[in-house]
């Protein structure tokens, strides 16, 4: 039989408002929420993966109950136990069949999954954690990345994918930490955008997470109440989304979990409602974080029942309730027919996931549910070589090398080298929390990997061969060495299962596990100290960094990891890594991010200095870099226009190497306290030894523009500095500015980016 | 000469409308500015007790360059270098004479002062510290204090104290949380009201710090930007100010430092126009902080110049720049002139502070310099016998008895005592950041206190003359004591030099100069342990809590303080000081304040729990109570009504001693999420041994009010809970109340306060 909404040559919001025209009050709300098979596994301090969920998920329907009104989200199929990718995938397909089949309207369910880092199944590719692609400042690397993650998602019937996190870090204490791109809006915008167009290019639905305000928590306590008024929200925190929205194409946008000043983000309507949708524009769903819903009654105390946290959620503006139902199922219809919640409430609701359904093929009169991956009897791979290529790719770019000393590093071929630290041959600190064998499988200690994890000893080894390694526990044991590779690192867990990840946090940012007391008693021997620091985020190296011969920074750099900084170590990858997020001298002292007005930076009054012992952008690498002939090609613009700033690199090493030209902003006078840096623009730039290029950035005076007063984004005339840096610690050249005219109303059209062109310039002719 | 504004039958308004309609443009701007002679001495480094003191004063005009204007504010005559009081009060009124006789109208300058822990000059008493006063629970001791404080400024012609400190405390890393009185608003209000009270009653105009947000700095760091939304600023920050307005008549205002989310208190309109002038309808002066104006210039970025930074801070409501002229002198009156601002921004303060000289008797006929303390030839008493008293009162009433394992305390009379701690035998950590020898004298190293302050070592030796007490500097020392005295501290200090006070920030909570691992060899031995903390905020104790025989916490309590605690110690003075502040378990995981929601407390979702060692308002005592037969008039009120609250208590101990009723109101559902528990009423309880009474909390449903939306205080109906506890942590009785009818928008006007009543109650027959 052939409906209007079968027809794919209509528009999806056509189809969606026919089908739903045909649809009961049951058959609606149906459509707004899930199941999660397989979530009431275990217990909830061993297995839990989401708050609340062993605690709500008892008691809730299975499919067969839920059937005959339909079922519009399937939760995590393979995120949850470990499977057989290839039998879940023919599992997954025979419950859509029955779920077809049952409903009267034959609507598959939109099936959704965790892919922060890579696919979070088992058998699936690991991918580096956000924070290392933020290291990498190189979103089109991130992009491809992302696309292959989203092929696999499709390759087995997954249609969206609740990644990626575009929260800005603002404690690095946060155990999610990790999971961001780092601590500048702009570096998280770009990044997070390339991701987002990799995942949408492959069909898969993005969600941009936590909208808004999770990284701000109290004293960066997961979950902890947010204290931020309307101009920080809409400068720091809103960007990313902004960006990964307009440019990106992000179909959906999850609420998140916290409070901002005592408003849940999922009870706000002016966030959801009068930002997102009127002022943004957006058509997609808005989802709620894994029992968001349930919270507002639980845990914020601004509902007393189930059904008054639905009306609350979906009048603000959630469409959806993950990961299972609990508020949005009969407790919502019983407000509904009891007529106190208008009905138009759930169609608005409804008809956003059935146009997304008719985008994704879902309510194609064709639609079947088995994927092409099965055909003709295949296996399901979800990790292939394509993309371990593309983890290795992110891996090798996001290593961060911060101090190297004498010369220490590259390692000699041949060198004595002890490695020491206890994670040094663990998989542990190479995989984040989102990772399946950190999300999952640490529940299941008899569970394989799933992929090959090389440990970095065991890397080192294969990278030099010739060396003669030896595993160190102690200081003693590390005597006669020509250096001590010193591996320290995070354990990546959920909710105190581990040191870094999802309820993780830290009370300060001091190395975990006692790590710290093995580099006391290292640096105090002869033999030079290499530190690497594998972590999901950055710890305070100010105790021993004086006494270090190198340190090498990486975070969470997935399965081929170890690979990438042993590369590094041996020198065979040049390291192009940049500080996504500042890294602290002391543990205390937090928050203290770069991005602050003069009185936030260090000062004579206060006794306390947050300024890092390596800096927002700071990287070195095994070649040098000489910047030269900075210059704008107009020094006077009005306030809607645009000037170019370039400036020539060169390197003038002996190996090729690549560095990352950032531009800053300093504006002296604004109508509000402003950062005296922030990131505008940035560009990567790979040269050959003694090769040059040019690097043109345009900036546009919309980049200046900031939150005068609360929905009012301003460009106005005045003095500015673009600052050219190697870090914001290392700034090379400031060039003056005047912004001319009148003051100018910006809005969410305005300029977001920086575009950078790198053009290679010719070799001088050599000296006569 | 009589002229209009000499008409002491007249209102002061009228008599200052008078005035200022005779006067030029620049006898205005004098009005507005002030001198502050002796800021120059010594050099920034050692001297300053402002922050750009040094930097901005050099260069500033002198009193006969002043002079021909008139000058309108004369800053801390007695506070800022070490002066005989008689010599300078003499000294004082020659200056006003001569400012008096220079201009053309007569008009005296207005003298201020700081003043928080008594007078800071050079031989005043120096009382406890705010901390020390919210430990008290005891507002009307506070304003007995206050009043004789006042009276001291009074004597030597000071009229203003920029005192007292209303900032909530947040993060008590911040270096001035020694300055406020704890980290609750309503103890916060009840207590700086009892301060202003006392202050304004001896006729010296009380001034009301910080306005507003300036304890709630990122990370605690002096000055750093705040983040927060307007519902906590008005539910968390705004109220002590409403209650000392309102109830404690101050009749000055200082706009803070720092920003909140951007926005300089100092330039922000709608805090001090339309706030405080038109919502609460303060007619009192605004002065700046020391150089809070320029701040706006040098530190904030949000003017280009001294005159732009005028104009901003007059518009927004600033009336006096203190302590000196830099933007509201020449610069102001050139904007004036270009007619860039209007005058009538300038009469409209020039009107507040001649109305408040006019008060203040500044205008009268016979106004004459001479204070009558120097008539016939008598000497300036600063530290008069009421006031050491006062002091001591202070002192005793604010010693908390944290812990008391085993019955070590009180100490035996006999006992052998090993005393150990560097600071056992030294002022400093008795003394405040704002007491004279901390501020000027610590500058001054050869000049004497000025005034008796015994060390804890000499005062245990006097309170226990009987017993064996010997100086202990090791774990070895310590051996064959019957117990050990352990003696942590602060030294309180300006700009880092110190650990505690004005720009002292710590980053983290953890005990400073390394005195946390000589508690960790004393634990370690045999002998008892008893701590004593004399300190400017609460540090970690956790690592040593179970092996302490008990812990005596004061906050630096003044010259009479080591009396107290050696009270305390033998068993002369009952404890009953209450902590304003919880004691942290761990050194990190700041800020971790009781107030907060559900989500902030400690719970599964994070690895790091805020749970106070010892929770807000815990203090042990020497007797036992038990409370009884808790009630309330009625339970159910409409949204506009009251109920009692009452409990009974009985001291079942064999002596006297003082117990402290807490009541918290929880709201389990409302339209915000909002803290587990705050407090709203508290009832100090002396009682003999064996005698009961009855208390009375008068609970009126404002006190369930909160801040729904930006502006809109709100009662609900709806379900509460009234929790009276010995702490938060120490809830005896919960008492639910039905709170009904409809929704009620609340004000200004609303009911602040929660009044209660103690009746003793006749002694029980005999059993027979």
């Amino acid at each position: 039989m052939n409906h209007p909404w079968h027809d794919a040559t209509r528009g999806p919001l056509d189809r969606a408002r026919a089908l739903l025209s045909e649809l009961t009050l049951e058959e609606k709300l149906a459509q707004l929420v899930g199941l999660w098979p397989g979530s009431d596994v275990g217990n909830a301090d061993e297995a839990d993966v989401a708050p609340l969920q062993h605690e709500i998920n008892a008691g809730q329907p299975d499919l067969a109950e839920l059937l005959p009104h339909g079922l519009g989200q399937l939760t995590r199929p393979f995120g949850t136990l470990p499977v057989d990718p290839t039998e879940k995938a023919k599992l997954l397909a025979e419950d859509q069949r029955r779920i077809v089949s049952a409903g009267r309207f034959g609507i598959p369910a939109l099936a959704h999954e965790e892919c922060l880092t890579g696919f979070t199944a088992w058998q699936a590719t690991i991918l580096p954690t956000p924070l290392a692609w933020g290291a990498t400042f190189h979103p089109e690397l991130v992009e491809h990345a992302a696309e292959l993650i989203g092929e696999s998602l499709r390759s087995v019937g997954i249609h969206q994918g609740l990644s990626p996190v575009l929260d800005v870090s603002r404690d690095p204490r946060w155990g999610r930490t990790e999971e961001t791109i780092g601590e500048d809006p702009y570096l998280v915008s770009t990044v997070a955008t390339g991701y987002v167009r990799g995942l949408e290019s492959a069909g898969i639905v993005a969600t941009l997470k936590h909208f808004v305000g999770y990284s701000a928590s109290r004293a960066a306590r997961n979950h902890a109440p947010v204290s931020m008024g309307p101009r920080e929200i809409a400068d720091v925190l809103l960007p990313p989304f902004e960006m990964a929205l307009r440019e990106g194409g992000a179909r959906s946008v999850m609420a998140a979990y916290n409070d901002i000043d005592g408003v849940p983000a999922s009870a706000d309507e002016a966030l959801l409602v009068g930002l997102l949708r009127d002022e943004w524009g957006f058509e997609g769903t808005v989802v709620s974080d894994y029992f968001g819903i349930s919270f507002l009654e639980v845990n914020h105390g601004v509902a007393g029942s189930p059904a008054e946290a639905a009306a609350l959620a979906l009048a603000a503006g959630v469409d959806v309730e993950l990961p299972a139902q609990r508020c949005y199922g009969p407790p919502l219809a019983e407000l509904v027919r009891a007529g106190r919640v208008p009905e138009e409430l759930v169609d608005r609701s409804v008809l956003r996931v059935l146009a997304q359904k008719a985008e994704l093929g879902l309510l194609d009169a064709d639609y079947r549910p088995d994927p092409a991956a099965l055909d003709d009897g295949a296996r399901v791979d979800l990790d292939p070589p394509a993309l371990r290529a593309a983890a290795r790719s992110l891996a090798e770019e996001s290593v961060v090398l911060l101090a190297n000393d004498g010369g220490a590093l590259p390692l000699a071929g041949e060198a004595r080298i002890a490695v020491a630290g206890p994670l040094a041959d663990d998989v542990a600190p190479l995989l984040g929390c989102y990772t399946f064998p950190r999300h999952v499988g640490v529940s299941h200690p008899e569970l394989p990997l799933g992929v090959e994890v090389p440990t970095l000893f065991a890397a080192l080894r294969a990278e030099l061969p010739d060396a003669r390694l030896t595993r160190a526990a102690t200081a003693a044991d590390v005597a006669g060495a020509d250096v001590c590779v010193a591996v320290v690192g995070d354990r990546s867990g959920l909710f105190g299962r581990g040191t870094s990840g999802e309820g993780c946090d830290a009370a300060d940012l001091e190395l975990p596990d006692g790590q710290g007391a093995l580099l006391d008693e290292l640096v105090a021997g002869d033999v030079p100290v290499v530190v690497v620091a594998l972590t999901g985020r950055p710890y305070a190296l100010g105790r021993w960094a004086d006494r270090l011969a190198g340190i090498v920074q990486a975070f969470q750099p997935g399965q081929e990891g170890a690979g990438a900084v042993a590369g590094v170590l041996s020198g065979r990858v040049n390291p192009a890594g940049r500080l996504p997020v500042g890294v602290p001298r002391d543990a205390g002292g937090q928050p203290a991010g770069y991005l602050a007005p003069p009185l936030g930076q260090a000062g004579e009054a206060s006794a306390v200095d947050p300024t890092a012992l390596f800096p927002f952008g700071h990287g070195l690498s095994y070649t040098s870099f000489v910047w030269n002939d900075p210059a704008l090609t107009t020094a006077t613009v009005p306030t809607d226009g645009e000037t170019t700033v370039s400036v020539t690199v060169t390197n003038t090493g002996e190996r090729e190497g690549t560095e990352v030209v950032q531009l800053y902003l300093h504006d002296p006078v604004a109508r509000t306290a402003r950062p005296v840096n922030r990131l505008v623009g940035y560009a990567r730039v790979p040269l050959a030894a003694g090769a040059s290029a040019r690097v043109d950035l345009a900036f546009h005076a919309d980049l200046a523009g900031y939150t005068a007063a609360p929905g009012r984004r301003i460009v106005e005339p005045g003095a500015l500095e673009l600052r050219l840096g190697a870090s914001v610690g290392d700034l090379r050249h400031a060039l003056p500015l005047t912004v001319t005219g009148p003051e100018r109303r910006i809005g969410h059209d305005r300029r977001l980016r920086c575009p950078a062109t790198v053009t290679p310039l010719p070799a001088p002719p050599p000296a006569t």
